[in-house]
């Protein structure tokens, strides 16, 4: 029986774009390829608020944040982290031999711009990342903020994983100063896993073209040369994504961007008022996603027991991620759902649960 | 208008397999996910021929090459070329300070076992790599008899690239001797770009694990080791491709390993005949491929041209690549094709040409 994904990703895709990942292949070489390519990058920097290029990449979200962090590091990064996907950036460095150090807050608490000023100020660091939304813990970051002390800082990138959030949240790429801003298909765009995208600064690109041993598949250099000359890519990419994806991002403008991010921050609504009538929320007041609702259970009852009565009425969500794992579950409300899926899913609970509603 | 596809990746996709790419969601860390990866697993060993673990990576195949060659050279990895994509191996050791030699062979020769030998005699490497099919100019290259001479080398790790040659040539990694065997799903699997797979020999990993720094996305043993736990990925994974895939290794099983092997070498056999009427071959003979046949036009005519009539016609061949672009073109018979098509294709290009059939 097919589920009703609340999982922080992959989410549920539409049936007509799930369609599109089935159109017959065409050679990654040809002008088919280049004006797809062409085309999923404007809509791209609409979505994203940018001029930056955009490059797509044959990967998870992962793939792509160690290209960048490994490409763009030439002294040192600062690594801010309020979560595990937080702490990946610092073990994707540390695994490349990148220079870095990790600052950490604490659990349900943000990354503040006070924090990342405090870094900055010892001159040590060129490269500075911040996870936009922390799919593990639901805490959202204040990166417009973050962005102004950035920017006080020549020289020093601004990384953002917005893998979480893109498409479910108003990024404004230019205005906040990020270089670079990067996302995956799984989670808010609705699309299948298996591609990762980006924006790219120039000036993160010059930067790059500084650092020596930047790898192949995942060099950011590369991809952005390649795109600058053809909207092509070094290696076959993955096209079927590339329409389902060029579809979807005419379903979302169509949608209206205000809009989709409106529907977003109503549905994470729903589920913290919800929440906050049987528990309470992981994620500090102010600082709460609206893609990802990270819920403490205080061991009030045993999470696998409701998933698999969730299972049984075809609802899949959440556990808890990682040291969270076994105080906490997660409702993703991300991409396609509305509204009164996500009631189904809320009464379901009060009735498995024996809750008030 | 819909293009019959004779490049060397992608290929056609049956239709009932591009429907599986279009397979509604699930979540990645489900035991659905688990069964799913399991039997693509099991089944890519039957076409490998090989107990070995088999990985799976959501990249193109040059992700997985360096992936292999970083994570396993120790000493000094020895790379045997005879085209564009074995000097691809140099360049993914280069960018990665990975320590390498590069031993070309001249236009159309392939790789000896005696080159081999005369390498490994120095004891100066612990890693040999060899294409198996060089897409670029159809050279095939003797992977059996080279594997007898590193089996002479104990600690040697043997990398093979089978991309364009896997499903539709014999490769029998074990008896082989083959370390790590690495091809992707847009060619002779005739699948849609987007996944790459290899198989990976035990002490493959023991030698990987003596490596420092390996990255992380790319990275073999973390691969391996999640795949040993769960049959899971360490990232999203392209659940899609998997879908398609899996279902697409039922339908080789079903034309029989030796029927489909046979029938890319009868394919080949009608495109190399025909080209030895009118034109040459750019292999030595014994040593083209089955899946890439590689023609020197000797500037008979123009490519482009050619092309273009070939086009309105409903066909896509391929021109030449790298060095030879001007000077060869390149008929792929790889994954779906039929004799019917291909011969349609050949009295097509006949027909344009003005040539004798």
């Amino acid at each position: 029986m097919y589920k009703k994904l609340f999982i922080p990703g992959p989410t549920d895709v539409a049936p007509e774009v799930l369609e599109k990942m089935a159109t017959p292949m065409i050679g990654h070489r040809t002008k088919e390829a280049t004006a797809l390519q062409q085309s999923v990058s404007e809509k791209l920097q609409k979505l994203m608020y940018t001029r930056n290029t955009i490059l797509l990449s044959t990967s998870s979200g992962t793939g792509l944040m160690e290209g960048a962090i490994r490409s763009c590091t030439r002294k040192k990064a600062a690594v801010f982290s309020v979560g595990a996907f937080g702490d990946r950036w610092y073990e994707l460095a540390r695994n490349n031999r990148v220079p870095v150090d990790i600052f950490k807050s604490e659990p349900g608490q943000p990354t503040t711009p006070e924090m990342v000023e405090e870094a900055l100020k010892t001159g040590e660091y060129d490269v500075v990342t911040v996870t936009h939304n922390e799919t593990s813990s639901g805490v959202v970051n204040p990166c417009a903020e973050i962005g102004e002390v950035i920017r006080r800082y020549p020289g020093v990138l601004y990384l953002v994983d917005a893998v979480s959030s893109l498409g479910g949240a108003k990024i404004e790429v230019d205005q906040w100063g990020i270089d670079i801003c990067i996302a995956s298909t799984q989670k808010c765009l609705a699309l299948p896993p298996g591609l990762s995208l980006c924006s790219v600064s120039e000036r993160a690109i010059e930067a790059a073209e500084q650092v020596e041993f930047r790898g192949y598949y995942l060099d950011l250099v590369r991809l952005y040369k390649r795109v600058k000359k053809d909207y092509q890519y070094p290696s076959t990419p993955s096209l079927s994504h590339m329409y389902a994806l060029d579809y979807q991002l005419d379903r979302i403008l169509e949608e209206g961007l205000d809009n989709r991010f409106d529907r977003h921050e109503k549905l994470a609504g729903m589920v913290r008022a919800w929440a906050l009538r049987h528990f309470s929320l992981f994620a500090k007041e102010g600082y709460r996603s609206n893609t990802v609702t990270c819920i403490n259970n205080e061991e009030a009852f045993v999470f696998a027991d409701l998933s698999k009565a969730l299972l049984e009425r075809g609802f899949r969500v959440g556990g808890g991620y990682g040291p969270f794992k076994a105080t906490t579950f997660r409702i993703a409300t991300m991409g396609e759902l509305q509204e009164d899926t996500l009631a189904e899913l809320l009464a379901d609970i009060d009735e498995i649960l024996g809750l008030e509603a």
